[in-house]
């Protein structure tokens, strides 16, 4: 399987424990990690080589020179990188057409396999998106005129890189960022949702990206299916989304324990 | 290490979780299992084999007949299992002079070698005693007039098994029985804190047996020391007292996604 990840120095002992849940749990898979980075150090390239190479697993550093989005507006505090998961298609080796995107902030817990297997036949990507009414009409409202669909998390996403190739470009992106800097939230998100919502595969949240901060309300919702138990046992992706980071010293929530553990056993042997 | 458990159909799942935390947690250790009981079917011992036996860890089954403990009083709903870990140094091979008894109720997160090693010369036990004030108190004087220095939990029990070969008589322990049957909440830790309490080691309890029903109590007595981050990398053995336990449907705890994690992989491979 081919993962893409994109990451600055601050993420860099969350991506650790990311690629080290992955593994463990997609024991009898290969993995091709290709990282996007321009920030690295030779040092922090080497910690990252040291939880990923062995038999099974590669790691791809693909340096990103600053030259290259020269021409490319910024938003606000947000750098550069901000264009990497969804450009990636033009940095990537041409014979890889699928990929599937992970943010540092995931635990993996399960087997992917099935995810990887989606179908994209006709789409640009597959998503989750995070079915919060409100939420999704806020940013609907936020978003026109683009006529969205659903507002997709971009924390996960799983690429067809050869429709990518034909479809994708990169000035639609520049364009759409020059146009909306002073609305956007979530940079790439908001570009994912606003230019190629209707072209993304909708993927169960409860199995490929899962919230924690949601626990009670998916519990709830689903007249108590979606219990610790279903959790552990299916779903394969948790995204720690929002402020509130489980590495953190003052975080508390359903799933501190499992991250800790998985963060524990990833620093530990690296 | 040699390892004592004993236990009863209702706990299988449970003590094959623990098994496996355990061996998974200190990789490097050989392990002899004693398993303790008189009611398992063989197809259920089979389960625990299957988790047990391999190159480096060995099931010694130590099945107890009826007649032995036919003179014994029996209190209230308990069954005559509550004297096995009491008298255990009676049916251990006489080579082996330490033993950690495991409730099943537990968790093994990291290495307990240190625990092992604790020097037990002149005395029967080491054990931590939970030290919540007035629930001690109130024990004191429920177990007036034993003069006991601290009230021991049993669920993490080292033994000193050449001392107590010398010093415990069953005889006692089934008059006290006898003399207190209507005063015994829980019977066997009632017996080790009455009679043996002088002559117990006291080992950490956030180390060694962490009651994750008072995580916040520990967290705030501790001015935030005893956190996630200590616990998940420090603490060696959780022990889930109390009604509420983790594998049960309405549990919520700090430790549950780690408790399930913990499950799914050793139910899954037995």
């Amino acid at each position: 399987m081919n993962i893409l990840v994109t990451l600055n120095s601050n993420y860099l002992n969350p991506l650790k424990v990311m690629l080290k849940s992955l593994f463990l749990n997609n024991p009898k898979e290969n993995f091709n990690i290709y990282i996007m980075q321009s920030s690295l150090t030779d040092e922090e390239l080497q910690q990252i080589e040291d939880v990923v190479n062995n038999e099974v697993h590669k790691l791809y550093v693909i340096s990103i020179k600053d030259e290259y989005f020269k021409d490319a507006p910024v938003v606000m505090h947000y750098s550069k990188e901000m264009y990497y998961r969804l450009l990636a298609f033009k940095f990537m080796p041409p014979e890889v057409d699928k990929l599937l995107y992970l943010d540092p902030d995931i635990l993996i817990i399960n087997n992917i396999k099935e995810l990887y297997n989606t179908d994209l036949t006709g789409y640009l990507f597959a998503a989750a998106y995070h079915d919060r009414g409100s939420v999704n009409k806020i940013n609907k409202i936020r978003l026109k005129p683009y006529d969205i669909e659903a507002y997709y998390n971009s924390g996960v996403l799983l690429f067809n890189l050869n429709h990518q190739r034909k479809i994708i470009n990169e000035n639609d992106i520049f364009d759409f960022v020059r146009e909306n800097a002073n609305s956007l939230i979530l940079p790439d998100q908001d570009i994912l949702n606003a230019l190629y919502s209707k072209s993304i595969k909708q993927v169960d949240e409860i199995l490929y990206n899962y919230d924690p901060r949601y626990y009670n309300y998916y519990k709830i919702l689903s007249n108590g299916k979606y219990d610790m138990n279903y959790i552990i046992y299916n779903t394969a992706i948790i995204h720690f989304c929002g402020k509130q980071k489980p590495w953190k010293k003052n975080y508390s929530g359903k799933f501190h324990s499992l991250y800790k553990h998985y963060e524990r056993i990833a620093l530990a042997q690296s």
